[in-house]
């Protein structure tokens, strides 16, 4: 049995709970009792004393006081002192984030409670769309015990003015849901304009996508960044969006959860929610789920992955058995995944989390697929090695080495100066800024004296070389010959680069060709650092340890170099190295300008994703 | 839009949606501004005061303090003392036990503030299996408001034993399934030896159902009746049953609730569970529903619908917030049909009941499909006229009339006495019962003295005129010549009849042949009282009124028979008319010793649906 029980279709579901059902009722044994010293009910939120979880494969069959159990077991394991709870789930996590191929996250997060994860898969399906199931079940499917639910992403591509790695309306997300049980619904729809404008270039596709996944029966999971007021997160709902992990304050979360949006909460604004809801008083929290959604490996070996946001939800001041719930039976609930994942209940997979101590959320070991796989936070099995295939490791086409010229801006003939359209990271403003720009032998010019510096995105897709370009303002190199790009480019992934010279971005964008992806700092002419992400251009297949050093090794360069700032918008968009560059890029909402590789559409790449306008980058 | 919004599929939701936005957004007009004093939020369980909601076409487009709306309106009501609380629904309901077609049903329960339904359609699926779907969809269609999502039967024959009216298996749940989005799932799995059992007859039927649901990722609803200890509880949960709602006592329902189903109370058991409950200290009631399972057209206007249950649970000591609650969100969440119903949010169904009292749970008037239906208890639409075709209405096919020689049971040549097997009413014991019997002119004779009288089971699907009959204890008339029949019989609805001549058990069942289905009741030789059950030969299409005034007639011709009785295990066997003999031939669990209708398998109709095990029913 234990075999096809990974991915599994219907019949194979089946034949899974015909064994359980005898298992429970004696008739067949069982391979391991784990007897807790207490057990948490997620659905009445109580905890019951000294009880046995008998398990058989990878399911439990069985809970009950200690010695209830009438089969054979052929193990038994007594932890008197620890406390279970069901292994914690992930609403809405983004795995490439942590830049970690799923194996490895899996080593990673598995010590840190999390089994299970919604996989919010725009970022790989925007990479290679056709191949996001396959994917994702590779790992599992090589024996790692991380259970990874697929969303494929609906913004693929993010808006109509992009393109490249894949396209996915209502055939592919029908195809996908279709092919796999593990396949919980719809990404989220990001792509505001799109959902409600009729001429809006997404409009169909999207709505396919929408339609595909309501036909299925699956869940159309929402993004309504910047949404706050009351008519738009009123029209967000009337779509069928059905959930919202963006409310960066209580009094917007509290307009969407009374709207019918189930709430993800994200770490940033939980604390702050978690004590509005309570000075609210709310008693009923089982529209609320905590989320990741971006976490990279670095930061969850410093901070912790799902048991980092619920230990700051107890830290917050809520109770632990509720916080337990919002990361275990609420998002299991809403993602309709009961079946498999959410609590410590026959059918289930056994994964279980014990706890040391409740209150601080120390966990001791962690199960999962009926054994365990974790001592502290030591990963207890071998990460299974996988020869990741050339579509997924052989995602960097640009076709061509880049030069200077590729990133210079020409001006027209006989001008001095320019008028160019600058934007800065997080400009979520109506309108883009203007700045009279200098030129030289014929080219618009950067004007570091008032923070300018050029910032590009150049086409990973299509084999053609094409390179956008444009003034940045408030980011970037002041060092001369000094430029940072990166394959990471939310949520399209082209590649990104910003520099002080042309000649140094060729020369980090050429570097990260060579790589297969990654970062590439050049600084005063020379490759100084590269990470990389070999696999679609987002992840690694290497331990984190091995990721997080190259990563300290970059920013170490990183800190020899000026770095321009302005404060921006967002509240997350620090002095310093620009890492964050990789989310300016972005542009569902709440963005505005934005910059994205050449098309059709917009040659030049500067378009308004919210009204379709494009515009020159110097006039 | 309004025409298409019925029982909509995923493309006519996605257009509905795609209105619903602009709607929401103010760009397109709307059909009414209802403003209510105050609205529950069933996420938060909350009030908020003085809102509006926003109608176009069937369904809420937004929600907020009255006059926030942005857009035109065509039509504003208001009512400031009126509390808004969504439209309740059924989680689990035959509505056929009402004995009305849905339009009629509709009628009598949207008043009640039943708005939508979870259809469990194992009485119309076992008499016309392949028109499931059809006939409940049909009302609607026809312009009534209430929302019926059907789930098929999964009792469909009820046991490997029975037959006839339709067979469900695989291929047939996979094919409704696609067909419709408002089938939620599969209808309580009713036959646990055919869920654990491999030797079952039912066994691979069963499982081709739930295989079906899973991979349509629908909701596979249980019934545990009798299923009360730990082993079984587990082996119920690890099967991938979902849900229960035959917990009777306080005890039962924690085991199952703590074992990972959802619970829906019925009001037999309500309120001692709710007590017990609140004595436990619950604070998470988001794994409870109500449910009404049966109830008569005559209770409904005695008792009430939905309304009734949600009183009962407040009277009992509930918060009516948590109490409305498990008649909204709750179910419409285990049910996964949180986009269209369970709360007054945008996107939903306009479904809204206004409360006078929320203490009281006093219904002023409830609104659905966007309209006022109801005021008070007065339904304010015309019931749509439809015309139920043959297929529906002709239904009862014995292919012959009986005579008193079919009631025979016949003696062995030369004994005087034969042993019998005997059952009565809700006999769940491992053996059945034996007596014996007189033989006068060959035949086994009945013995009025020790409460003996005769059982019998027509097959009214087949033509072939086929018979079973034996004896049972404890029911039918004293009273001479007399006989009760009546086309209900849970859950194959063959024609039951008990009588104490084998001519007046003919006559009765052949009254009931000639109305199509129904009730017949013959005294002392004479047919004294019908009843017609003309669809299906379980449903009337007449108003609740005029069934309830025949059903009245028939029990004040029933007052005239001397009946028989002994106490049985089910408390819910009273003396009297012995109208519950209509769930004595159900054969799920924990029936074991059951009379079925003459089949290859079992030629005299007496079968152990536990064991498979045959008897004749004289020896």
């Amino acid at each position: 049995m234990t075999s096809p029980d990974i991915n599994p279709d219907a019949a194979t579901e089946v034949a899974i709970r015909q064994e359980l059902t005898l298992v429970a009722l004696g008739k067949r044994s069982a391979d391991v009792a784990l007897r807790v010293g207490r057990l948490l009910d997620v659905a009445t939120r109580t905890w019951a004393l000294d009880q046995e979880i008998i398990i058989k494969g990878r399911r439990i069959a069985y809970v009950g006081p200690a010695g209830s159990y009438s089969g054979e077991v052929a193990r038994r394991i007594h932890e008197p002192d620890l406390s279970a709870i069901p292994g914690l789930g992930e609403v809405h996590k983004h795995i490439e984030s942590s830049h970690l191929t799923p194996e490895y996250e899996a080593a990673l997060v598995l010590p840190r409670g999390n089994t299970w994860t919604c996989e919010a898969s725009h970022e790989f399906s925007n990479v290679n769309g056709a191949r996001t199931l396959e994917f994702w079940l590779k790992a599992r499917e090589a024996g790692s015990p991380l259970k990874i639910f697929p969303l494929p992403g609906s913004a693929v591509p993010p808006t109509g003015y992009e393109h490249g790695g894949g396209y996915l309306g209502y055939d592919e997300q029908k195809a996908f849901m279709r092919q796999s049980l593990m396949v919980a619904g719809l990404d989220e729809v990001m792509d505001w304009p799109a959902v409600w404008n009729r001429e809006n270039p997404s409009y169909e596709r999207l709505w396919g996508m929408i339609r595909a996944t309501f036909e299925q029966r699956g869940v159309v999971e929402g993004h309504a960044a910047g949404i706050r007021d009351l008519p738009t997160i009123n029209a967000f709902a009337a779509a069928g969006l059905a959930s919202d992990h963006e409310a960066w304050t209580f009094e917007e979360l509290w307009d969407k959860l009374t709207h019918g949006l189930f709430m993800e909460l994200r770490p940033h604004s939980l604390p702050d929610v978690i004590r509005g809801l309570l000075d609210r008083g709310l008693q009923d929290w089982s529209q609320i789920a905590f989320t990741t959604d971006d976490r990279s490996a670095s930061d969850t070996l410093k901070m912790g992955a799902t048991d980092y946001n619920v230990r700051l939800a107890i830290e917050s001041g809520l109770a632990p058995e509720i916080a337990i719930q919002c990361a275990t039976i609420n998002p299991a609930r809403h993602m309709r995944l009961t079946p498999w994942v959410g609590s410590i209940a026959p059918g289930r997979y056994a994964d279980i989390v014990l706890l040391s101590d409740v209150q601080r959320f120390d966990i001791a070991k962690v199960w999962a697929d009926g054994q365990q796989v974790s001592e502290g936070k030591r990963y207890l099995l071998d990460v299974p090695k996988i020869d990741w295939p050339e579509w997924a490791t052989k995602t960097i086409n640009i076709g061509r080495a880049l030069t200077a010229e590729d990133f210079a801006i020409h001006a027209e003939a006989g001008r001095s100066t320019m008028q160019a359209a600058v934007l800065r990271p997080f400009h979520w403003d109506d309108h883009f800024l203007t700045y009279e720009l200098p030129v030289e032998d014929g080219k618009v010019q950067r004007d570091e004296s008032r923070n300018i510096t050029k910032f590009s995105v150049i086409d990973r897709f299509s084999g053609k070389g094409a390179v956008s370009r444009m003034f940045w303002v408030g980011c970037g190199p002041r060092t001369p010959d000094t430029a940072l790009a990166c394959s990471m480019a939310h949520d399209k992934h082209n590649i990104w680069c910003v520099g002080s010279s042309d000649a140094a971005m060729a020369k980090a964008v050429n570097a990260i060709a060579r790589n297969d992806g990654g970062w590439a700092l050049v600084r005063e002419g020379d490759v100084v650092a590269t990470v990389r992400y070999e696999v679609a251009g987002l992840m690694t297949c290497r331990p984190p340890e091995l990721l997080h050093e190259e990563m300290q090794a970059l920013y170490a360069e990183g800190e020899k170099i000026d770095w321009m700032y302005e404060p921006t918008f967002s509240p997350r968009w620090f002095p310093g190295f620009p890492e964050r560059l990789a989310f300016a890029t972005l542009t569902c909402a709440p963005w505005r300008w934005v910059l994205v590789a050449p098309s059709e559409y917009a040659p030049q790449g500067l378009v308004n994703v919210q009204t379709g306008e494009v515009q020159p980058v110097v006039f």
